[in-house]
C-alpha cells in the first residue's frame, strides 16, 4: 500500500517541483481540471495590469507598434511551436479553435476537391468533443461532403478511397484516451487522406511532434494545458507544403499580404499568416503569454518530456491509490492504463451519483468535472507544472471519505448546473 | 473668429462634461483617435484585475458559471442592442467584426440562393474597409456569387434584380462620410435586395436604429467607440425574420441549443445566439463591459441623441477652427459638412506632407491617425465622451505650429511604420 510519506518522499525528488511556486492556486484547492481551464500563472496580474495601465491607458493607438502587440499572434505561436514540433514561423495564436478548425477543414476540402475530387468524406470519431462534429457537420453540407462518425477502433479499417479528411482529436476529452498520432497519420496517407489533429487535450500535456508525425494540419486551445485564462485565444499550424495552396475562407485583413495598404483586394499573406483573419483580444492575448511562460520555464528542466514523465507517474499513482483506497464503491476507470494510450487525466465511471459525486468533492476543494454520458464520468486532470504526488494522495482520501460517508447523497450536491 | 475662452465657455455649458472623468487620459494627450481604439475607462483596472485574481485565480472553473462568464456575449449584446436601436436578445457580443461578417453574410447568401436563386450580385463601396471586402470577396467566390464595387453615388442606381446583398459599411472609415441607412435599406429592400450594415464607426458614436431602418443584418466593433480595449470582442445582430432561417456556417458549441449536452449533431440554438461559435476571451469581454459602461452612463443625460449633438458641435468646431486658423496651408476637407452625411470623424487631405504632420502632431500629443490613399488623410475622431471643447481649440493650435513653422519636415516624422 502506497502510503501518503511515499507520496511526499517523490516529490522532495521531483525535479519539476519548483513550478509550483509559478502559479498562483487558492489556499486548500487541489485543482485536477487543468485540462479544463488552467489556473493563474503568478506573473499575469501585474502584467495585465501594465497592460491596462501603460499599454492601453498610455500607449494608447500607439502601441499596436509599441508594445508589440500587432506580432502577438506570430510571437505566441513561435512559442506554442516549441511545444507542439512545430517550426518558427508556422503556427499562430488566433481566434478559437472550433474556428480555427473551420479555417483548416475548409482549407483541407479544398485540397481535397483539387486533388482528390472523387473523395467525398470526413471521418472523425463518434466521441470526438462535440463542437468539432459541429464545425464538420456545417461544413460537409456546405461543400457537398459526408461527415462519417466511427468509433476509435473502427477508423483505421474504414479510411478508404473515398476519405478524403481525417479529423480527430488527439486526446479524448472525455476519456483522456490518446491516439498514436505517427500510427494514424501514416495509415491516413497511405490511403490517401490528409488528417487534421485537435490538440486541445494534448498541447503543453502530452509530446506532440507534428512534424516527425507529417501531419497535414493542427489546431489547439490556449486555456487548458497552456495556461492563457479563460477563453484565451486558440492556435492553427499548417504543414508547409499546404499552407499557401489556398486561402482559408475567413479572408481578414490580418491574413493580408499587406494589411496597412488597405487594397480592395485580398492577397493572402504568405504561410501561416494567412490563417489570421482580424483584430485579436490583446489582454487575452497578453494572459496567454504568461501561460505559456510557465511551460516554457520548464524547458532547462527538460520540457516537454520531463513534463510528461511526471505526468505519468501522477497519473499511474492516482490510478493505483483509486484501486487501493476506494475498492468496493462501483467506481470504474475509462482512461487506458497503457501510456501510450493515455493522456494527461484520468477518468473515473460509476453507475449512479457521479455528478454528486465532483460536486462534494469540489465543496472539499478538490476541482475535477463531471462529464454526462453512458457512463457518466469523473474527470481528473493532472497537470506536472504544479501538481504535487502529495495532492494525488489527498484527492483520493477525499474521494474515499465521499463515498464511504455517502456524503455525495447530500441534496445539495445533487442540484444540476452547467459546468463547462 | 472664434476664441479659446469662447470654447471654454461651451464646455461650461456642455450636460456631458461630467463624462470625461470616466476615463483615464495620458497627461498631455489630445486624443483624437477614439474612433481607432477608445481609451481606457476609468473603471477597468480594477474591473479587470478583480476578473485575474479572484475569478480566473480564485475562482478558476467555477467561474463560469459563478462570475457569469458564460452569459457575457449575450449580456454585452443586450447592452450594445440599446446603442443601436436593437431589442434584448437580438445581439451578442462575440468574435472580430471580419469573422461577424462572414456569419452574417453567409446567412444572407443562404436567404437570397433560397429566395431568390436568380440574384447573384453582392454590392459594396469601393472605399469599404478592405476587411469586409476581402471577406465577401471570399465568400462570393466559393458561393458562385459575383462582389461589384462601386463609388458611394453609384449604389442607389445599381441595385437590380441581380442584386442579392447590398453590404455597406454605416460611416466610412477614411473619409467620415455617413449613409443615410434608412434610405438605402428603403431603397435595397425595393429592389429586392438584403442589407447588412457594418456599425464598425457608427455604434456609440451617432444615432443607430436599426429597427426603425428595416435593416436585415448589422456587426460592428467592440474597440473603437465602444472602448472596449484593444482587439475587443466584435458584436453582431441579426433581425428576427431572418434569425432562425439559417445556421450561420461557423456553427461551434457556444450556438448550439444545448452547448452542455454534448450531442454529437449540431442544433442551433433559437436566435441571435446561433451566431456564437467558440469559447470566448474573457478578460477582454470584461475590458468590453467597462467600455460599454462609460456609454450607458450618458443615457441619464440624454443618450445617443445627447452625445451626438456634442460629437457634432466637436466636428463643426473643428472645421471651423481649421478653417479660420490653417488657411493657406494646403488642408483639404474630405469629410462632408452636411451633418445627416458626416460621423463622427474629420478627415483633412493634404498632397504632401500628411504622414509626417500627423507624426508630428503625435509628437505633441495630440493623436489622430494617417491614411494613406489618394489623396493621403489626416483623419481626427471626436468622442464626445471626453473631449473638451478647448481641446479642439488646443488641437488645432498644434496643427497651426506644425504647418507653419514646418515643423512636420524634420526627419524624425518621415520614417512610415505600420498604424493601425
Amino acid at each position: 500500500m502506497t502510503r501518503l510519506q511515499d507520496c511526499r518522499a517523490l516529490d522532495a525528488q521531483d525535479p519539476l517541483r519548483a513550478l509550483r511556486d509559478l502559479f498562483t492556486l487558492p489556499e486548500g484547492v487541489i485543482y485536477l481540471d487543468g485540462n479544463s481551464l488552467g489556473p493563474l500563472p503568478k506573473a499575469a496580474p501585474d502584467r495585465i495590469a501594465r497592460a491596462v495601465r501603460e499599454e492601453w491607458g498610455e500607449g494608447l493607438i500607439r502601441s499596436w507598434n509599441t508594445a508589440g502587440w500587432f506580432e502577438l499572434p506570430q510571437r505566441l505561436g513561435d512559442q506554442i511551436a516549441t511545444l507542439v514540433g512545430a517550426r518558427p514561423g508556422e503556427v499562430v495564436a488566433t481566434d478559437s479553435t472550433s474556428i480555427n478548425l473551420f479555417k483548416v477543414l475548409s482549407a483541407a476540402l479544398s485540397i481535397a476537391r483539387a486533388d482528390a475530387p472523387a473523395r467525398r468524406t470526413v471521418v472523425s470519431e463518434r466521441s470526438n468533443f462535440p463542437t468539432d462534429l459541429y464545425i464538420a457537420e456545417g461544413l460537409c453540407r456546405e461543400r457537398g461532403f459526408t461527415l462519417q462518425l466511427l468509433e476509435g477502433e473502427q477508423i483505421r479499417s474504414a479510411l478508404a478511397d473515398d476519405t478524403a479528411v481525417l479529423m480527430l482529436t488527439h486526446v479524448n476529452y472525455r476519456t483522456g484516451a490518446m491516439h498514436d498520432m505517427r500510427a494514424l497519420t501514416r495509415t491516413a496517407h497511405a490511403a490517401g487522406a490528409l488528417v487534421i489533429w485537435d490538440l486541445a487535450h494534448s498541447a503543453g500535456a502530452v509530446e506532440v511532434d507534428l512534424h516527425a508525425a507529417d501531419a497535414d494540419f493542427a489546431i489547439g486551445c490556449g486555456y487548458k494545458y497552456l495556461n492563457g485564462g479563460p477563453g484565451a485565444p486558440a492556435f492553427v499550424w499548417v504543414h508547409p507544403r499546404h499552407a499557401d495552396r489556398f486561402w482559408q475562407p475567413l479572408s481578414g485583413w490580418w491574413g493580408h499580404a499587406t494589411p496597412f495598404a488597405f487594397t480592395p483586394d485580398y492577397q493572402p499573406a504568405p504561410g501561416i499568416q494567412r490563417y489570421l483573419c482580424g483584430t485579436q483580444p490583446m489582454l487575452s492575448m497578453i494572459a496567454l503569454e504568461c501561460g505559456l511562460a510557465t511551460l516554457l520555464a520548464a524547458r532547462p528542466l527538460g520540457g516537454m518530456a520531463a513534463l510528461r514523465r511526471k505526468s505519468l507517474a501522477l497519473t499511474d499513482l492516482f490510478i493505483q491509490l483509486v484501486e487501493e483506497r476506494c475498492e468496493g464503491y462501483g467506481l470504474g476507470l475509462a482512461t487506458p492504463r497503457e501510456h501510450a494510450l493515455r493522456g494527461s487525466q484520468v477518468c473515473l465511471t460509476r453507475e449512479v451519483g457521479a455528478y454528486a459525486i465532483v460536486q462534494a468533492l469540489v465543496a472539499r476543494g478538490v476541482i475535477g468535472d463531471f462529464r454526462a454520458g453512458r457512463p457518466d464520468i469523473l474527470r481528473f486532470g493532472f497537470t506536472p507544472l504544479y501538481l504535487r504526488f502529495e495532492d494525488v494522495w489527498h484527492a483520493v482520501e477525499h474521494l474515499r471519505e465521499v463515498l464511504s460517508e455517502e456524503e455525495w447523497q447530500r441534496p445539495e450536491f445533487n442540484r444540476q448546473h452547467a459546468v463547462t
